[in-house]
Parts: C-alpha cells; sequence; structure tokens
C-alpha cells in the first residue's frame, strides 16, 4: 500500500489531550450544575432518518445536512431520470439537539414523565462553509425543560447560568427580552406581521440614530402611524420598573396608534414574574431587561435569553429561549418547553482568552518513576500500584532510558514529581521523590504510602 | 407540514435518563482508571477521509462503511459510466477507534512526546445487519500506548483491566497468549504459513477430541510430520511453568520434526517476563496462559489479551495485543504500540445481569419541594439555592398542582425527600422535610440548611 499524508476533512478538529483536559472541564462543570437542578443527561443517535429531519431548519438547513449514503448496493435500484439525492440517502447527520429532542421526546412518551428536564451533550454536524470558530463538527450542550409553563423553569435556566459561569470564573450579563412583548410592540405600531423588522430597528437605535431608523421602517412599509409608535418605543427609558410601566401603558391603548395589544400584556406580566423571581432568588451576574433581544424569533413564543461574557469580546456564548409546540411535528401537540444552549467553543475560547483553565488541568500524571535497570523496575512496580489505588496519577518510565531523557519526558509531560530508584534505596527499602519544582528531595520508607502520597500533594 | 410517526434507523439507539446514568458510571470508572496510569483522553472527528478509512479493515470492512454524501451538488460533475460511489463519497464514519488513532498519532507526531499513552472513548459506525447485542452505532473504548516496546505496558494494560473490573464489582479472568508462540508452532510443525489453522486446531480440541483435530488438519493440508508436531502441543500439560518448559523444548528443537523456532523462543521470553511483572505487581484477577486465544491473529504480533466475566456467560468483555507499524501505513514505520479495548455494551450487560449498577445511579434528585402557591414558591426558591450551592440535588415541582401528582412526580423519579411547605412554614421561618422511604419527616429553621443538608443523607 501506498503512503499517505494524513489529514481531516475540513471542518473538523482532532482534540489533543490539553485540549480534551480543557473540553472535559468544561462540560463536567455544566454537568454537575445541571445535576443539582435534577436534570438528567439523555443521548441520540448520530444518525437521524432524513425524514426526521428535512424541512425543520428551513431550506438553507435542508442543503447544509450532511446525508449518508445508503448502505450495500445504493445505486442499484435507482431511476436516473429523477432527482438521485432523496433515492440514495434516507439518513443524515444531527444537524442540532432540538430536532432530536423533539423526536425522543414523542417516540419515548410513555416512559418519561413530564415535567422532562433532559440535557445533551453531543456533537452535531453541519455542511457549511468552514471559518475561524465555525466548524462543520462541533458539541452543542442545551438544557430544556418540557411540559410546564411555569416561569420558575426561567429562573432556573438563568440560575443554572449564573451558577456554571459562577464556577468557572466567567463574569456575564444575562440578557432576557419576551416574544410577546415584541409581539405587542407590532400590534399597537398596526403592524403585526413586522414583528423582525421593528425588534431590528430597536436594535439598530444606538448604531444608526433615530432618523435612520425610521427611514428604514417607512422603507420595510411601516406606515406614519406606525412610526409613531415605534418612536415612542424608542424613547423608552429608566429603570426595569420605569420601562415596564410605559410599556403598560402603550399596550393599554396609550400609544399614537390607540390600539390595544393583549399578547404585550401578557409578555410584561410574564417579564415581571420572572424578575421577581430573580430577585427572590439571588443571582450573582447582573440581569437585564434587553427590547432587541430576537434571537430565533420565529421559534420563540415567551422569553428569550442570551449571555454575554463582560471581559472578553466575543459573541454571546449561551442563548435560549421559550417554545411552543416544539413536538407537534411528531404528533404530540400543546407541550410547550424552554431550553437553553451552551456554546461550548466560544466558552472554551473565554476561557483560553482570560486565562482561567485551572492550572492542575495542564499536569495529567503527578509523579514518575524513573526506571535504570530490571530489578528497579520490578521494586517501584508495587509501589506505583499502591500510590495509584490511592487516586494518585503514577507513571513508570517503560525503558530504562539515560536519566535525561527521562527528565525530559517527565518536563514534556508536565509531570512535577520524579523518583529515581538504585541500589541503595533498594537496600534500604526505600523510595526517594523530587519535587522537580521546588527542588526538594526526600526519602521514604518503602512502606510508607501515605508518606508519599501526602508529598505529592 | 403533515405529522410523521418518530423513529430512528435500525441499528441505532437512544439512551435515556437511566441508561446514560449507568453508561456514564461505567466510563467514567474507565476514565478514572485510565489517569491513574497517566494516560490522557483524545478525540477525532467523527467523519474521516475515505482515503483514511479504505482498505485498512479488508474488503467486508470496506463494505461496512458509512459514506457520506458529497455536500453541495454531489451529482454536478458525475461520469455515468464510471462507479459512482467513489464519485460523490469522499468521507466516511469512523468505523473504529485505532486507525484515526494511527492517523492522528502521524498528523500530530511533532506535538506529542513518545511513549504515547492516550485512550479514547467515542461511538462508531458500521453497516452491518442489526440483531441482539450488534448495533450500527456503538461505543468504543480503547486505551493504547505507542512508541515502546517494553513488557511494562503489557502489565499495566492487564493492572488496568483489574483496576476497573474491581472497581465495577466484576470477577474476571484474563488471559494471555503470545502471537510469536503461534508462530512458533506453527514453523516447528513445518507449516509456517498455518498460524491460523493450529491456532483453531487447538482452541478446537476440548470440544472434538484429538482424532478429528488430526483429521481437521490433513484437511488443511498440513503432512504427517506436521501432525505429530501438533499431537505434541495439544498434549501440553501443567502449570504455567511447566508448559513453558516444554515448549521451550519443543522450540530448540525438540520435537518431532527437529525444527528450531527462534520466533517461538522469543515468544516464551516476553511470556516468562510478562508473568513475572504479573507476579510482582499483585494482581486480584486470575491471569492465565491460553494458547488458543487468537484474536486479530493477523494484526496481532505480541502479547494477545482477553477479559472474560467469571459469573455471566457472555462473550469477551475487553480483549487486546500488541501490535507493530499501525502507523506505516500514514508514513510513520517502526512504532510499536499495545492496546486494549473495553466492550462498553457487554460491560453494560453484565454490571445489568449481575445487578452491580449501584443502586444511587437511579437517582438522580435528592428533595422535591411540592409547591402550594406563589408564595410559598418565592419562600422555597432560596432554600433550594442554597442546598444545591452545596452540591445537592434539587428540584422544585415547577406548578402549584395537586399534592398528589406531586407525590406521584417524586415516587416516578425516584426522589427519596419530598418538602411541603404552607402558610405556618412561612410564619414560623422553618422548613418541613419528610423521607418517603423511612416516613421521618423534620422541621428546620429556614436558615439552617446544613441541617437540612445531613438530614438528607
Amino acid at each position: 500500500m501506498s503512503v499517505q499524508k494524513p489529514s481531516i476533512p475540513k471542518g473538523t478538529r482532532d482534540f489533543g489531550q490539553k485540549e480534551m483536559a480543557r473540553r472535559n472541564y468544561i462540560f463536567d462543570t455544566i454537568r454537575s450544575v445541571f445535576a443539582t437542578y435534577g436534570y438528567s443527561e439523555i443521548q441520540t443517535p448520530a444518525q437521524e432518518n432524513l425524514s426526521t429531519l428535512l424541512g425543520k431548519y428551513g431550506e438553507e438547513g435542508d442543503k447544509l445536512l450532511f446525508r449518508i449514503l445508503n448502505s450495500g448496493d445504493a445505486f442499484g435500484n435507482v431511476d436516473f431520470d429523477k432527482p438521485l439525492t432523496p433515492q440514495v440517502c434516507e439518513k443524515g447527520l444531527r444537524y442540532d439537539l432540538t430536532v432530536p429532542f423533539a423526536r425522543f421526546v414523542v417516540q419515548h412518551q410513555s416512559e418519561i414523565s413530564l415535567p422532562f428536564k433532559r440535557f445533551q451533550i453531543q456533537p452535531v454536524w453541519r455542511a457549511d462553509r468552514p471559518q475561524k470558530g465555525r466548524y462543520r463538527e462541533f458539541y452543542q450542550c442545551d438544557v430544556d425543560v418540557i411540559g410546564s409553563t411555569s416561569l420558575l423553569n426561567e429562573l432556573e435556566l438563568v440560575q443554572m447560568v449564573d451558577a456554571v459561569f459562577g464556577k468557572l470564573g466567567v463574569r456575564v450579563a444575562v440578557k432576557i427580552n419576551n416574544r410577546k412583548v415584541l409581539t405587542g410592540f407590532a400590534e399597537i405600531a398596526g403592524a403585526p406581521d413586522k414583528v423582525v423588522d421593528i425588534t431590528v430597528a430597536i436594535d439598530k437605535l444606538e448604531k444608526i440614530g433615530l432618523e435612520k431608523v425610521k427611514e428604514e421602517m417607512a422603507e420595510k412599509g411601516i406606515g406614519e402611524g406606525g412610526i409613531a409608535v415605534i418612536e415612542e418605543i424608542l424613547s423608552l427609558e429608566g429603570d426595569f420598573a420605569g420601562k415596564v410601566e410605559a410599556m403598560e401603558a402603550l399596550f393599554k391603548g396609550g400609544s399614537a396608534s390607540g390600539i390595544v395589544s393583549e399578547t404585550g400584556l401578557k409578555g410584561l406580566e410574564e417579564l415581571k414574574e420572572l424578575f421577581g423571581l430573580i430577585d427572590v432568588a439571588g443571582i450573582s451576574a447582573p440581569v437585564e431587561l434587553d427590547l432587541s433581544l430576537a434571537r430565533g424569533l420565529n421559534y420563540y413564543t415567551g422569553a428569550i435569553f442570551e449571555v454575554k461574557a463582560l471581559d472578553w469580546e466575543i459573541g454571546s456564548i449561551c442563548g435560549g429561549g421559550r417554545y411552543d409546540n416544539l413536538t407537534g411535528i411528531f404528533g404530540l401537540p400543546g407541550l410547550s418547553g424552554v431550553g437553553i444552549s451552551f456554546g461550548a467553543d466560544r466558552i472554551y475560547d473565554v476561557l483560553t482568552g482570560l486565562e482561567l483553565f485551572p492550572a492542575s488541568l495542564e499536569q495529567s500524571t503527578t509523579l514518575l518513576f524513573a526506571v535504570m535497570g530490571a530489578d528497579e523496575l520490578r521494586y517501584v512496580i508495587p509501589v506505583a500500584a499502591a500510590l495509584r489505588s490511592k487516586g494518585i496519577s503514577v507513571e513508570i518510565y517503560p525503558e530504562p532510558s539515560k536519566l535525561r531523557k527521562q527528565f525530559e519526558y517527565a518536563q514534556k509531560r508536565g509531570i512535577p514529581f520524579i523518583s529515581i530508584n538504585g541500589s541503595s534505596e533498594i537496600e534500604t527499602s526505600s523510595v526517594n521523590v523530587k519535587n522537580l519544582e521546588s527542588g526538594e528531595q526526600k526519602s521514604f520508607n518503602i512502606a510508607d504510602i501515605d508518606g508519599i502520597a501526602s508529598f505529592l500533594k
């Protein structure tokens, strides 16, 4: 066979030992917090039937699905006059964790009890054009509760975000909006179909100024009366209570249009209740109302969340919201849910940038036994075994090589302690351990495993 | 959109919360042991270039690879007069962890230090016909060290097997063979190309008896002189030392053929050294020489391992061996390695069958706060938060529902403690906690978080 220059598909990554230690640190931290809130892990297969995936992510999403060629003779019974792809591919790779979660809930509805609190940490695949920070294989980390409309769920998501980033040492701000309030804006502007345009306008105010926003609104086909209402919305000021009070007045018919929005008022009720719960719970991170927040607008029906790192410039590192009828497409209507997704790659970049990964992650092995010959090897094997049974990570250099080479290995691998034992140690039943950083060296009786263990701390 | 009956591709599985808790218990146990031996985790992408995968698993393996349709217009430039699959698929799903590991070592050779000790726990995909215990997506769990020929590595693999199954509470036997000894048998039988046939014969002795084995050997084209040698091998008896001594005599020219096998003698040296190290290390599990052990024969060059559960009937739950030149195909010759693979699905079945999963895995949440109304909800939110910050898993029932429904939820989810608080608790600043199993009930001051926490233990 000819020699191949090895490579991996573009947009995919290998994770070496250091990266894995760091990634596991993030995932383990997230897992430990989820667990204290009674969320449990599930996993779904990488391959889903295309009938499950197609049509769920829009036309663009359908194009970005990785399709799997049918196994066996895929082209055996193909009609070449018809489109080939649907005839030769029945399965695709998981594109996100939300659709498989919906499929899971419906398929296993008899086994699960509602409200169903689950989290899921698995890779997803998208045939996107790879670029900096965008990969064709990446992990999503989703936490959702389905089957409960209580705003306690929204609170607990905020608490979990607060706890996760607290543990990771990242200062964050949580931004909250409510889809019903945005709908209310569009309703009182007399343009109920222009929710997105109006939200985008609110977002652009700081960047382009009031006049430009008004021009844009006119271009989008919003009439003079509507623009007057939007101006009222854009002029909202004050703290949370003040803004809510002013919006309440607008939704009750006090805007330029005089239109009443029950949906808007319902949204305000939800916001007030959620922020009230947040006050009670004692969240460390600042939580702000952000009326320009509109992620996944067509999808969310209540609360919308976004989390930003305060000390590192990057997009949102967490986001989510409440959705209705996620499982309707699979035949189980009427289930409301709320969830949030942690952006593992961005969180990784923030922790790297702020140097917040614990130094202990760099070190996988605590002690290296250098080996001078067969007798010395046999001498240290039981000592190493005893230390390992105490949970200490120990390596024995496998070949009796030059000491310099063994020291280099310890250095390269970041091993902080080395033990070199020769015939004199064997004669005196002792074990010699050296702290490579401080230079401190100590001799122990070979039976004094506890003594060695505490020197390694 | 029409309603779809949800399903997953055949041969794939969803893992619910109970299964995930059990699977994570297995993987975490394995991980914790690997870590104490200085092995670190890596991950490779699910998709590999087909040029990396094809030709590595034999003709059958090539057929069982899941191929991924090229993204974009896969059929746009296809020559329909040529085979289509290679033109429309450049990538495939990971088929095992060994080939990606070899590819990883070569691709990252400048970043890693030898000996390189890695483990990898990831799913692999094979388009096998699904059947009981055989899936199209399943996890492999491989631990290998590459770049060292020391038999200390073989010892450490046996130690890790011993430690993993000790922690899991599964009694196992470790069987060991050596490829060089098997080669030696074939050499002294004058049939160096019949290693597999001779090993199969040794394996069949108990089942079909000496005469049938001899008939089979004749059918396989082994001459009379060779069969006489095989008869000598089959009559080997005694303990480890006795067998080794007898084989030594055969390999030194003392067999019916008089042929000397240097390879056989080298294999015996390796076996003696490894078993000597095993004696020194103090392994709990019985470790036996098994001359019929031949897994992956064409692949292994030295030690061959297999692990069997002693108290549950199932195939091997672990296996591996030493290989040479794994990375040669990717342009890095001369690296010897040794590794072992843990069969996660079978280990799961053994632990289920022997009821060895800890009962604590059944319980994800320790305490449920039942909720009677909005005031009670606000009252318990900070208590729940304080308990969670101590690492205790706490849920608050999200809706003020009938108590019976909330009790049922606790029962279904296996939550052992419930806390029901009404206006009288709020007035007296107390929290009421009940152990649902023992019926014991206790009242705490709302500030006595430590008191509540210790009652929950």
